[in-house]
C-alpha cells in the first residue's frame, strides 16, 4: 500500500497497482503514514475493508440504490445493470457509486476508485460490520475527513471536480413515453398540452424515432424533414430530445457501423474481431468508449442531429445491455433442442427455464469482450462500471468541441462517480408503484452526495400503469427534482396529464405551473449548489443534529430555504411531518394563492388533500418565486416574488444566468442580494445586486413567527 | 335476474343460471325484488357491475391482495395464481376473495359468488368508479346491509358458515424452512431451539421429505422410522407438520396414481384422458377434487400419517400451480428450434424468451382439463378459484371421518370463500422485503372479513435474504397472528432466531417468549370471534369513528382490548401513532417487566427501540396473559395476569376449551367473567366462572387514567 496526500483532509491509499480510472485528477503527493484509518484490511484473492458500526452510527451515500438514505441494512453490489424490476432485493441499479460516509461517533467518507465490482454489506450479513469487497487486490481507496457529513460531501465534490450545468430549460416539465414514434404522435402531444394550457419545455423521442434503431439516423418515413420538424416544435415552444443507444446496428452500408469496423473503434472479442451483442436494433457492436479517439468519433456524431436544432439528448443501453450475445443465444438453443421428448424432471425444466430467462446481461458476456485502453486489451469486466460514464464523456467532448459555449441537456442511465462532469442521470426504468415514489425521494439526495445534481426518476413510474391519484402524488414531488420528466413504457397505461379525468387533470396543470413558478428558486439553488460543491437535495440530518432529523427518512430539504414531506401512500390525504424548527407551511393547491400558517418546532400531522402540494418555508429563509409560463423559455423574469418566514434577519442571494451557456463560469451570471433585518417590529430590506439581473421588481411576503405577513415591493435600480 | 331474500339484511341476485359453488347452504326465498341496489348492471358478453364512489368512501375486504386496508385506487383479479413475485402490480395472489364493503355515506356489502375469474377496479380506471366484471353471465351476487362495517362483516360471517378451529398448539412459534430434508435436519432445529431455550411447538416439513414429491409417501432414506420419530419429536414437545401438494405424480407401482387412474379421480384432458401437468414430482395428474368420491378418497389418504402421530397438513400448489404442460413445453421448444441459426430481430428473441417465461400457469393450460361435475365435465377454467378449495375440504372431510372429533392443524395456499370451514391459509411466497412485512400488516383484517381468522405470512420473508433487524420486526408483527410460522426458501440465508447473532438471538427469545404468554388472550380471543362470527384484527376504523382512524393503515386492533402499531421500516426506532382514546401502553422487551405508560387520545411519536414491541390496551379493557412455556402443552394454565387500563368500569370474557377437540360446540368450554368497577378510588372485581376452568389464580395490574397500578390477586373457588 502507498498513501498519497490530497488535501488536509483527503488520503488515498493506493493498492495494487490501479488501473487509472480517470476519476480523479489529483494524484496527490506520496506519504509515509502507513495506516489506514478506522478500517480492517484483509487482502486475499480480493481487497476487503472491514468496519465496525457502533449502534448509532448511520451511513450515508451510495447513489443510486435501494432503501434508505441511511443504507445500514442493506447489501449493495457496485455493478451497473439493466435490470428494469427494482424490488427491494435488488443489489445493482444502472449506477456505480462507491462514495459513501460513516456518521456517529466517528465520522469520515471513503471512495472506492474501482472500475470493477465492489460490494457493500452494510450491517446486512452481521448488523454491526460494514465490509467493503473489491473485485481485485488493486484500487485506491479515498479517505475523506469532515467535522460533518455536509463537510465531508463538499470535500469529495472539490475531489471529483466541477458537475454537470444543464440549460436552464431542461428545469422545465418534460413529457415521454415509449413511444412518440412519429410526427403525428408528438404533434398530438405537443397540441394536448397548448390546448390544455399545460407548461411544458420537451417531448422526448424513445427508440422508434430512428431506422431500425440505428445510432444517429432518423427515420424518413416518420420524419420526412426533421429539421423542419425540429423548427416547427421550436416555434411551438418545445424541444425535442432523442434517445442514443450504445449499441451499433452491424448493417452494411450503415455508415456509422463501416466506419467503426474500418477504424477499429469496436470492442473485440478474445477472437480480436468487433464483439457482437444483440440489443434493440438486433445485433450490435458495442464503440469502445475508453478509446479516446473512439470517444471523440462518435461524440461527433450527435453534430447532425444538433444542427437539425437538438439541444438535448438521453443516452441510453450504456451499461452496456445485452439481450442476448450469440453463446447465450446458442446455449439456450442448444439447451432447449436437448430437452424434446425428454421427460424431464424439474431439476432439468427450472435449468432450461433459467438459462432463457438469465440470457440477458450475464458476466460470461461482459467477461467476453475487450477495450483497448492505451493501446493494452482490457477485459469489459474490470471495467464495466466506467462504460456508461465514457459514453456520456463522449457525447458531452463532442458537444464541447461543436459548440464550445453551448450548455446542451445530456443525462444518462448507466452511471459512475465522475460521470458528473458530463451530464445527468435518470434512475433508470422504475415501476407505477407507489414504493417507487417514495424510493425517487429517498435516493435523491444519495445521488447528490455522488456528484449527480441533475437527476430524477420516471415519473408516474415506467413500467405499469398508473394511476391518476399515483401520478398527482408523484408529480407532487418531482416538481422540486432539477429533471422533471413523465415517462412510460409501451403498452402501459398513457400517463400524460391530459389522459385522465378532467378533476385530475386540472390538478396536475396546477401543479405543474407551480414547478415553473419555482423554477427562480430550483435554478438558482442549483447553480449555487454546483458552483460552491455543495448538494441541492439534503436530509433533515445535513442540517439539523436533532435525534428526530436523524431518523426522518420520508422528507427532504430542498436547496437552503425549503423542506418537502411529500405524499407517498396511496389514499393518503395526510401525514405526520418533523418540523425541527419552526416553518412556514405553504400549502399550495393553486400558486397564486399566498396562505402561510407558522407551524412550530415538533411532531405535526397535516392534512394533505389530492390537490395540495405542502412547501415548508424555513426559519430565517427565503423562497423566491416566479409566475408561470407556457415554457421556460417564456417565463417573465422581470417580476419575482419573495417568500419569507424571517424572525430577526436573513439573507438570500438569488442567482441567475443567461441559462445557455458557460458564460457563468467566467463570472457571466447576476446575484441579487437580499438582506433582511426586523427590529423593533419594523422590516428592513436591503437590495444589493451583481452583475444585470433581469429582475426588475421583487414582491415581498414576509411572516413573521406570529404568522403575520408583511408586504412590500421592490424596485430594483438599474443595474451597475 | 331473480331475486332471493336470505334475511332481513341480505338479498341474493342471481344471474342466469350459476354452478352451485357450494359455499352458501340457505337458497333463500325468491322474491319480486326487481331491482339490485346501488349497482348499475350491463350484461354483455360479461356480467359488469358499476358504482359510482363518493369521494370519501372506503372500500374493506377483498381478503388476500395487494394495496392497503382500504382497497380503493387498486385493480384485482380473483385468480388463484401461483406468482410468487408479490409486486405492487400484482393483480392475482393465491386467493380468490370475493367480498367487499362500500363504507361512505352508503354502507354495504357484496360477495360474487362465482368460481371463475372476477375482476375488481376499485377506482383504479376511473377514479370514482368501481367495476366487478364477473367472466360469464351467471352469477350470484349477495348484497349485505348493515350500519356498520362490523355488522356487515357480521352479517357474511353468519351467511358463510362456521369457520376453523385450530389445536390450541397451532397458536405456538412454528419453525419451517423449505426444506429440513431428513432427520438430522431437523434434529438440528428442534435441538437448537431446546438448547436455546426458545419455545416451538412445530417443525415443517416441505416437500423434500417425500420419496421423489410422492403425496402420502415417506422417504425412508431420511426417515426411516417415521412414526418413531415423530414420537421422539413429540416427547421433545415439537409437532411435525408435513406438506401436500395437490398434484400426484405419474408413476407405475405407486398406489395413490394407479387408485386415481383407476377410479377415474383425476382430471381429464380434452380427450378424456387423465390431464398431465408437470410440477415438483415431475409430471401428475390432479385428483378431481371437485368429485365428491375423489374429494373422499384423497381426504383419507391422510390417514397413513395421522397414524404416525401427525397433527397437522399444509395443503400447497393447489390453485393448482403449473410448472409447464406438455402442450406449453413442446410449444417452447419448437420455437427454440426454429430459431437456430436465425439472426432473430429483436421482437423475435423476446417472443422466444417470453414463451418460456410464461409457460408456467398458463390459461391456455387451465382452459384445457375438465372436471367431473354431478356428472358432467365442466371446464377448469370455468370453477379455478374452487379447486385449492375443495382439496383442503377433501383433506378436513378426510379427518372428520378419521377422527371426529379431533381438531387438526390445517392450512392451504390457495383458497377462496367458503374455505374458511375447513381450514387456515397462509399468505404463500412472499419476501424479506420491509414491504411485506407492511403487506402482511395490511391483509391480516382483509382476511379476517372473509372468513379467515386462522392465517398468517411467512414471517420473515420466504424468497430472498432476512437480515437480522428485519426477522425481529417482523416476528414483532407476527406475534400476534393466530399463524406464527418462520418460513424461508432453499438458498436463502437460514432465519431461524438462532442463526443470527447472539444479541439478536436474544431479542427474538424474549418476543417468542411474549406470544406465549399472550397466548391465552389469543386463543380466548380467537375463539370468541369465531363463535361470535366476528373478526380477530380490525382496521381502526371498525371501532373508532373519527376521522384520522378511517386513514391509519399501519395500526391494527387486536381482539377486543388491544392496538398494535408494529415498526415496519428499516432502522426506524420509533414511529408515529394515532390514539382514538387514551390507551396504556406496555413496551415490551420482556414480557415479565410491567410497566405501563398512560398515554392520551391523539397523535404521538414514540421510541421503539429494535428490542421492544409497544402493545396499547385500550379503555376499559383487559389482556389475560400467562407465563411463557417450552410449548403450548406445556403451558401452565392455573395462573394468569391480567393487564386492564380502567377508567369506571369493565368486563372481559376468558374463554378456554380443552384446545384438542369440537367439544366447544357442545359447550364444553369454560369462561371466566371478570367485572371490573372503579368506584370512590376503589377497585370492585368480581369473577363468575362457567364450566370447569383450569384457572385458578389471577394476578391483576389495573392501571387508571393517571397511570397508578393497582394489584389484587383472587384466587378462583372451586369449579361448580
Amino acid at each position: 500500500m502507498k498513501t498519497f496526500k490530497i488535501s488536509e483532509k483527503i488520503y488515498k491509499y493506493r493498492f495494487g497497482a490501479p488501473r487509472p480510472t480517470e476519476i480523479i485528477a489529483d494524484i496527490g503527493e506520496e506519504t509515509t503514514k502507513a495506516e489506514i484509518d478506522y478500517f480492517h484490511i484483509a487482502a486475499g484473492e480480493k481487497l476487503k475493508l472491514t468496519f465496525k458500526m457502533e449502534p448509532e452510527d448511520m451511513i450515508w451515500g451510495l447513489g443510486e440504490n435501494q432503501r434508505g438514505m441511511n443504507k445500514r441494512g442493506g447489501l449493495y453490489i457496485s455493478y451497473c445493470s439493466d435490470d428494469p424490476n427494482h424490488t427491494p432485493d435488488k443489489k445493482s441499479l444502472y449506477g456505480a457509486h462507491n462514495f459513501m460516509i460513516i456518521d456517529g461517533e466517528v465520522k469520515f467518507g471513503v471512495f472506492i476508485d474501482y472500475p470493477g465490482q465492489v460490494v457493500f454489506d452494510i450491517g446486512n450479513d452481521h448488523k454491526d460490520i460494514i465490509e467493503i469487497i473489491i473485485d481485485t487486490l488493486d484500487a485506491d481507496v479515498y479517505m475523506i475527513q469532515g467535522d460533518q457529513p455536509r463537510e465531508i460531501v463538499h470535500e469529495f465534490l472539490k475531489l471529483i471536480g466541477d458537475g454537470y450545468a444543464p440549460p436552464k430549460w431542461a428545469f422545465g416539465y418534460q413529457q415521454s413515453r415509449w413511444s412518440y414514434p412519429d410526427q403525428k404522435a408528438i404533434d398530438e402531444v405537443a397540441d394536448a398540452f397548448i390546448q390544455h394550457d399545460i407548461p411544458c419545455d420537451a417531448i422526448y423521442l424513445d427508440i422508434d424515432y430512428m431506422e431500425d434503431f440505428k445510432d444517429f439516423t432518423i427515420s424518413k418515413e416518420r420524419f420526412p424533414n426533421f429539421k423542419d420538424y425540429v423548427s416547427t416544435m421550436k416555434e411551438k415552444g418545445l424541444r425535442l430530445v432523442p434517445i442514443i443507444d450504445a449499441g451499433v446496428k452491424i448493417e452494411n452500408g450503415y455508415r456509422i457501423y463501416e466506419e467503426g469496423v474500418e477504424k477499429g473503434y469496436f470492442c473485440l472479442d478474445e477472437d480480436g474481431k468487433p464483439f457482437v451483442a444483440a440489443v434493440w436494433p438486433g445485433k450490435v457492436h458495442f464503440p469502445d468508449f475508453f478509446n479516446p479517439e473512439a470517444r471523440r468519433w462518435f461524440g461527433l456524431k450527435y453534430k447532425d442531429m444538433i444542427e437539425c436544432g437538438i439541444e438535448g439528448f438521453w443516452n441510453d443501453m450504456n451499461e452496456p445491455a445485452i439481450f442476448y450475445s450469440n453463446r447465450g443465444l446458442e446455449k439456450a438453443i442448444e439447451k432447449a433442442k436437448t430437452s424434446e421428448n425428454e421427460n424431464l424432471d424439474i431439476y432439468t425444466f427450472f435449468d432450461l427455464k433459467d438459462v432463457f430467462e438469465h440470457m440477458s446481461n450475464a458476466v460470461e458476456d461482459y467477461q467476453s469482450f475487450y477495450h483497448n485502453i492505451n493501446g493494452k486489451l482490457v477485459n469489459h469486466n474490470m471495467v464495466h462500471n466506467l462504460y456508461g460514464c465514457n459514453m456520456t464523456r463522449a457525447a458531452a467532448e463532442g458537444f464541447r468541441e461543436i459548440h464550445p459555449n453551448k450548455r446542451f441537456l445530456l443525462f444518462s442511465r448507466a452511471s459512475s462517480i465522475g460521470m458528473h462532469r458530463y451530464g445527468g442521470i435518470w434512475t433508470g426504468d422504475n415501476h407505477s408503484w407507489w414504493e417507487h415514489l417514495l424510493l425517487n425521494l429517498k435516493m435523491m439526495p444519495s445521488l447528490n452526495m455522488c456528484g449527480f445534481l441533475y437527476a430524477g426518476a420516471d415519473t408516474g413510474g415506467f413500467s405499469g400503469d398508473c394511476n391518476a391519484q399515483l401520478m398527482i402524488r408523484w408529480l407532487q414531488m418531482s416538481l422540486f427534482t432539477p429533471l422533471l420528466r413523465n415517462h412510460s413504457a409501451m403498452g402501459t397505461r398513457r400517463q400524460e396529464p391530459y389522459a385522465y379525468d378532467q378533476e385530475s387533470m386540472g390538478i396536475m396543470r396546477e401543479m405543474i405551473r407551480l414547478r415553473y413558478a419555482l423554477v427562480p428558486y430550483l435554478y438558482s439553488e442549483y447553480m449555487k449548489a454546483l458552483m460552491a460543491k455543495d448538494i441541492f437535495f439534503a436530509p433533515l440530518a445535513f442540517a439539523y443534529q436533532d435525534r428526530m432529523s436523524k431518523r426522518v427518512e420520508d422528507q427532504l430539504l430542498v436547496g437552503e430555504s425549503l423542506m418537502i414531506a411529500p405524499i407517498y401512500q396511496e389514499n393518503a390525504v395526510g401525514r405526520y411531518v418533523w418540523l425541527p424548527e419552526d416553518m412556514v407551511l405553504w400549502r399550495v393547491d393553486c400558486y397564486q394563492q399566498r396562505e402561510f400558517k407558522v407551524m412550530r418546532m415538533g411532531h405535526h400531522y397535516m392534512d394533505v388533500p389530492l390537490n395540495q402540494v405542502p412547501i415548508f418555508i424555513r426559519k430565517n429563509r427565503l423562497l423566491v418565486l416566479g409566475n408561470h409560463g407556457p415554457n421556460i423559455d417564456r417565463l417573465d423574469p422581470s417580476e419575482v416574488f419573495v417568500i419569507g418566514f424571517v424572525e430577526d434577519q436573513t439573507s438570500y442571494v438569488y442567482y441567475d444566468d443567461d441559462g445557455e451557456t458557460y458564460g457563468y463560469r467566467e463570472g457571466m451570471y447576476s446575484k441579487i442580494f437580499m438582506d433582511i433585518h426586523r427590529k423593533n417590529g419594523n422590516l428592513d430590506i436591503q437590495i444589493r445586486v451583481i452583475g444585470r439581473p433581469a429582475t426588475k421588481k421583487i414582491h415581498f411576503d414576509i411572516v413573521d413567527m406570529q404568522g403575520n405577513v408583511t408586504q412590500r415591493t421592490m424596485v430594483l435600480e438599474s443595474s451597475k
